[in-house]
């Protein structure tokens, strides 16, 4: 019987000593190590800041006081303690709790996030109207040092230093990252960290340079008329006093008593404050303090080892490290670009076989494809390897720096489609939609690995920009050939022959299609199957040869309807005047797809072979009784 | 008979000495200021780097070396120089030079811009590619004050910090926006600028400390010990030094010794080294000094008052910025944002009338849209006013922290469609594609300036994310109501009722729809006309009744085809069985578009009226040998 069964509130937490958090921390995390053991999950980052959630709750008082989470994905101690901890065995299952704060969950997740670097605009945002209205709450944005290197983090920093708004950043700096993050503003923190002369305040130097013993009027005066620079001068922080913040710290972030006392502090600053806290990631589990990259992110795993089952299977992830490494050993001129994700896109082999054609730009994804623009102006081909949803962020990069300049510049866009527990700010449903429009770009995506490798090829082979789009997770398990061809542009693939109908379909959904025409020959329907291979450009000949011959087609894409790849289909087919073609669209509808297991969240939405099997039946009994109309409207 | 009459190219400029280019500067002023004055363009920009740019082009060797100019605006002397003065004559001229550096005109043009902050990632790229070709060439990023404020430009200093490279970043510094810019490191600039303590050398300091006369053992043991950390304290642009490049200035940017100088310094540096160069918008055309703001981007003008010819019209952003004073008075809910486009997004009386509601970001569309997103959180009803082509950079924001959230953030989308003579890089033709397949987001286009204005009204009463996109320029001139009114959401207007054909547009394309339909009339072709209003929701009903009450309909769209419009009608259609309507889709084909005056466009690329009328004709004539068919098919 521990101090947790008896906290299911804040209330409760405040109600605790403060000399007790020490073992509620404890027995936090047990309960985290158990549950994200079953459930998977950001185990790492979790555990890291217990103490520090702590100490925000216990000072601070939500939900009246907004308390904002950079990416979000260590929020699971805030949830326990906000009255979901009998909901916290449903982490990240299907109708369970989210992993990432939602608004639709708690009061007490006042903004939701997923993706990095929001979190200070938009708790700038709530001090603003909280100054509008008159009101007095705290506004408590808590980053990473690596969201920090998110450019919107620093748009946000430089209004709110100018408007000297009340406002509190907490700068959650993982100790562990020190190695593996990268950019200037990491080597300063760093500093910060480990040279004492930075840990000076203003106030101490200032009474040293005056215990000068024969100091003489001229430098007395001097140091006078730099009294107001000096404030920015030998001073802890100085960057970010530049920019309008007070600075407090560095603070270690698992001492709860100097929390405490600095998140008081901080409430009684006027304008911006950030407080600077040294976490270490993995915290109080050997197998993630000693390995905090493989459980940033974990599935299930073995509580008592860390050990994670296997699987034999390959995942896209992996061949796509595998392949790109094998392509750039017989082509000089590729680079390959990641914005913090190393190894979350595979580039871990890559980065060690070629360290000088390697680069990790931080969590920047408009800098990474601006940056990779110009690489290829000068002849290279980078790879920018991104997840679909974190294109995103680098949407107008894309179209206005390498498409417009037709640039030679290779997208590979891991996790496209839906992307299962992280759900719904993570899920890769929107690229066919928001790229299809943007001219001069090549979109591809593979029916299974074998034939991702094959696109790789295609892709640094190109002469312009080219995007191919792959899921999370294992593939087919299907045979990988040993040499890569590059295939032809805009070209589909036909994998079966049909009359009755045409199931046209795109990357992961041709494995749908494929077992769907089975499924349909056994019942007495004959089914063209196209495996379309690009989303754009369109193989126009192959698609209006089988709609002509079937009349019928069914596009299946695991992307948004929404001017998706079937979208596509519809505008050639109206293009080449072939109007009286029926076309039936598979695909994901216009809301925004929670988290979940994958299969069930596909059986949800009805991207499965049972749903292609009576889309096709009932349209071919449709076409029965219309069956003279489509050759009269030729 | 002047120097200019000389200088063809590059060759010729560095034939000239040093102290001639005074005079070519005054040439370059006055060819500039009777050039724009008839074919319109940024002014004041260009006027302010004439020094600069002959000084870049006096010590760099382009096009071996790279200059690439943030947002380009300020290229007009770069393009003069670099072999295209007998062409300056059609800068912004439809088949004329572009307004911004484009690879496709110069090879001096090594990346083309017109949205800002990315030159730094581009300079970046371009250096990384030199270091691992093993040349030598100087990479060179001219860089505005205001550009520096978005994000990407500080993902990028912070990579070039972190890597060490040799990379020169020229920090165009205009003094004139000391009071317009915005943001904590427009205010740092600014000291650097006026605090003579931030120009001291380390080196002054260091040894100003040394002189201290009696000084003890213990204060010299302690000089030692901060003597590294001296680098990084009493120097100028600490800042960037902090972010490891070195600072060179500030230097009077239109004095032209002064900046052969440092820059020829700036050359020898081994890493990254930003040089802060001070210059004046307008420099030597009075009329632009003394309204910077005016002159930034101008049509037309009297060269010998500045005076440009009055429009009776009122624009499309005159009624968005006095409307949304009208809704601010009734509702104290309402607040404005702009990303540092006050003016150009009308927003001036806003700001004036309202300066507590009104929020300049800067340029910072991704901090900008998650501002308001925190503000909606509160209660607020932030109106964000931002360029089509500029909401491009804040994709994920509008995504991930708005529509996922169902937060009520206006967006007032200025500039949509075809924007003319400033070109590829701010044609505002992607929005209804990029935006509609985002979840809870409703999208509104007006026919005229009067129905703007109940558009606005609709948006700030609609209780979830909400955009209205309208075009740059004046509207039609239609009286404009008194009252505003809410529209219902996802309702069209019928405008014409007729059997043979629908014409459905959104936006400026109504008026194109109206007259085709009066010629068809005239014609004998009877067409309903549908004035859509919404692209999200549409209005299924409507559509549907009109699709089969004529069994044809053409969409008209002033956006590219691919994902727009047109295509969420055809979606519609097929969700509804309604496949046996023909639809003609009439909208941008999937190129970029280039400059031009927008009517030259228009034709073009066939927006127009006479295509419209042809395209109907030819469907009713086709409509005509097929005429039982649709009956068959219902």
């Amino acid at each position: 019987m521990g101090l947790l069964d008896g906290i299911s509130h804040l209330t409760d937490l405040r109600a605790l000593t403060p000399d007790q958090l020490d073992e509620l921390a404890a027995e936090l995390r047990d309960l985290i190590v158990s549950t994200v053991s079953r459930t998977g999950g950001h185990l790492a980052p979790n555990l890291g800041v217990v103490e520090l959630t702590l100490a925000l709750h216990y000072v601070f008082r939500a939900p009246d006081d907004r308390i904002v989470w950079d990416v979000g994905h260590q929020c699971y101690v805030h949830k326990i303690l906000t009255g979901r901890k009998s909901q916290f065995h449903t982490l990240r299952q299907f109708e369970g709790l989210s992993g990432f704060p939602n608004r639709n969950e708690s009061e007490y997740d006042c903004f939701g996030t997923g993706h990095s670097s929001t979190s200070i605009s938009a708790a700038l945002g709530m001090a603003l109207a909280r100054d509008l209205s008159g009101e007095d709450r705290n506004v408590v944005a808590v980053i990473g040092d690596g969201a920090l290197s998110g450019g919107m983090a620093f748009e946000a920093l430089n209004q709110a230093g100018h408007l000297g708004c009340r406002l509190i950043v907490v700068l959650n700096d993982n100790e562990m990252s020190i190695a593996r993050n990268v950019g200037a503003m990491a080597r300063y923190l760093s500093r910060l960290r480990t040279d004492p002369m930075y840990s000076r305040s203003k106030d101490e130097v200032e009474s040293l340079l005056r215990r000068i013993p024969a100091i003489g009027p001229r430098v007395l005066g001097w140091i006078e008329r730099i009294k107001d620079s000096l404030k920015y001068l030998v001073v802890a922080g100085m960057l970010f006093e530049e920019l309008g913040f007070t600075y407090l710290g560095p603070i270690d972030g698992h001492n709860i008593p100097a929390m405490l006392n600095v998140f008081r502090q901080a409430q009684a600053v006027e304008g911006p404050v950030l407080v600077h806290v040294l976490t270490k990631k993995g915290k109080g589990y050997a197998p993630a303090e000693k390995n905090p990259d493989k459980f940033h992110g974990v599935g299930p795993f073995d509580p008592a080892t860390g050990n994670t089952p296997t699987d034999a299977r390959v995942s896209f992830t992996e061949v796509f490290g595998r392949t790109l490494v094998q392509l750039a050993e017989a082509d000089s001129r590729i680079l390959a670009i990641t914005a913090a994700m190393t190894s979350g896109t595979g580039l871990g082999p890559f980065s060690r076989r070629f360290p000088q054609r390697f680069f990790d730009v931080g969590i920047a994804e408009q800098h990474a494809v601006t940056l990779a623009a110009g690489l290829a102006v000068e002849g290279y081909r980078p790879v920018v390897a991104i997840y679909s949803t974190f294109l995103q962020r680098a949407y107008d990069q894309v179209l206005h720096d390498v498409c417009l300049q037709k640039l030679p510049v290779v997208f590979a866009l891991d996790r496209g489609g839906i992307v299962g527990e992280d759900g719904v700010t993570h899920q890769g449903v929107f690229d066919f939609s928001f790229l299809r429009p943007v001219p001069n770009l090549v979109m591809m995506a593979p029916k299974d690995e074998n034939e991702f490798q094959h696109m790789l090829k295609t892709a640094v082979e190109h002469e312009g920009p080219i995007a191919v789009r792959y899921p999370r997770g294992t593939g087919t398990g299907c045979a990988l050939d040993q040499d890569l061809v590059a295939l032809p542009i805009g070209r589909a693939e036909v994998l079966r022959e049909g009359d009755d109908i045409t199931l046209i379909a795109i990357g992961n959904m041709v494995p749908t299609a494929v077992k769907a025409a089975e499924i349909l020959a056994e019942r007495g329907i004959e089914a063209s199957v196209v495996n379309a291979r690009f989303v754009k450009p369109l193989d126009e000949k192959c698609i209006c040869h089988y709609a002509r011959r079937t009349g019928r087609l069914i596009t299946l894409e695991e992307n948004v309807i929404a001017g998706g790849f079937g979208s596509a289909v519809q505008e050639l087919l109206v293009a080449k005047g072939l109007t009286d073609v029926r076309v039936q669209l598979i695909g994901l509808p216009d809301v925004f797809i929670e988290h979940g297991a994958p299969h069930l969240l596909r059986a949800k939405y009805g991207l499965t072979v049972d749903r292609v099997v009576r889309t096709a039946e009932s349209e071919k009994r449709k076409r029965a009784r219309l069956k003279l109309a489509p050759r009269l409207l030729r």
